[in-house]
């Protein structure tokens, strides 16, 4: 398998951190909350299950529309390859599961959205 | 395989149509036009494929929503469950993929959006 | 979307049909029934739903283990690139969904499998 | 989002553990490494990327067949359910991915199987 791609619904966790590397690459990133439900067959009806923990980050021109248009508290899709990375900062360590989203949008689910369009398919990365 | 589940994403092909049914559910639909590329291995690049062409339905609020929010010429992804049928309306016969919406939003690799919540979580559907 | 990235799983509807271009390249394909399930929210069950009709086609290496390993009535996963072509063949038209595999198994939720491996994960591409 | 599904091919890292309940229900579990690519822009070209750990979890049917089936060192593809969990043994902390397989298959990329059988799809589960 060449990449691990998913597709995630959630809550933008964190206001979204917007930087522009030395090299000119814009960087945006957030932590996603993505609450699940789960199929009880016994009982026949879905529960509230789990909350899936994401770190979220975007490149370029996503990079970009994404800071200018995603809040913390928003409800948003996205689309992206995932993976799995353990940490090490000297203190403590732990497993981060971060995805490179190559597509974000507003959730429509819950409520409504008015675009502006930035850029033509071509040139947008 | 209970569901056939894809993510999509494309161009908003056709004006979105939105009706109520008499038994009061908001249906929202549309054509979209999904523009791939084609990892070209001999040549070691992307190149332009073909465009897969999708019937696009949603159902309750993102129907509501999406009627009030998404315009032919929009940018979008979306997720939901896909369904080939076979149509035949007496004169010629044919083969369309419809995709059921669960979620949709406008792509921000493409432009910003501003969002207005509707809805909160638990209501939606 | 670079590619438009399926997971199927389903019924081996016809006997795989395998073939040597003259370029060297191994293709095998064959058509696979999905029977799904749908949810009915009122009534809160599963119940049976459409058939998603698909042709796969798979090259080189897993074109040849596809062709020794997979008969007609086997229960198969694969996951691949969709795409919708419409054809003409002269006298009539129609479309078809077709799915480029990288990966196929049978699946072990309706039997058992013995595995022999044939080649390298650097080897296979 | 109901459910996050994700579609996995790798490597089965560990010998399967397969247990019966007091209940009677079946399961097997065991860690896979999913070894990625990544696309290099600069160079266009793929080049070796992370590896993703999972731990594969599979009940009834699939559970026994997948312990008749797969052993270390396998090569498998798998479709399920993924969850992202923190636990705590007392001493130490950290977080797991884990996914709830439905669907499971030897990878046929890498060589050939041989499938018996064992259930009709209706009693599978």
């Amino acid at each position: 398998m060449k990449e691990q791609r998913v597709t995630v619904t959630g809550l933008v966790a964190t206001t979204p951190r917007h930087l522009v590397t030395q090299t000119g690459l814009p960087i945006t990133s957030f932590r996603l909350a993505s609450s699940l439900e789960r199929w009880n067959d016994a009982e026949g009806r879905w529960e509230t299950g789990e909350t899936n923990w994401f770190t979220i980050t975007s490149y370029k021109t996503l990079a970009v529309n994404t800071a200018m248009s995603i809040s913390k508290g928003d409800r948003i899709l996205l689309a992206g390859i995932m993976r799995i990375r353990d940490w090490d900062n000297g203190t403590t360590t732990g497993t981060s599961v971060e995805i490179e989203a190559d597509t974000i949008g507003h959730d429509l689910t819950l409520g409504t959205s008015v675009f502006t369009r930035t850029s033509s398919p071509s040139s947008s990365d």
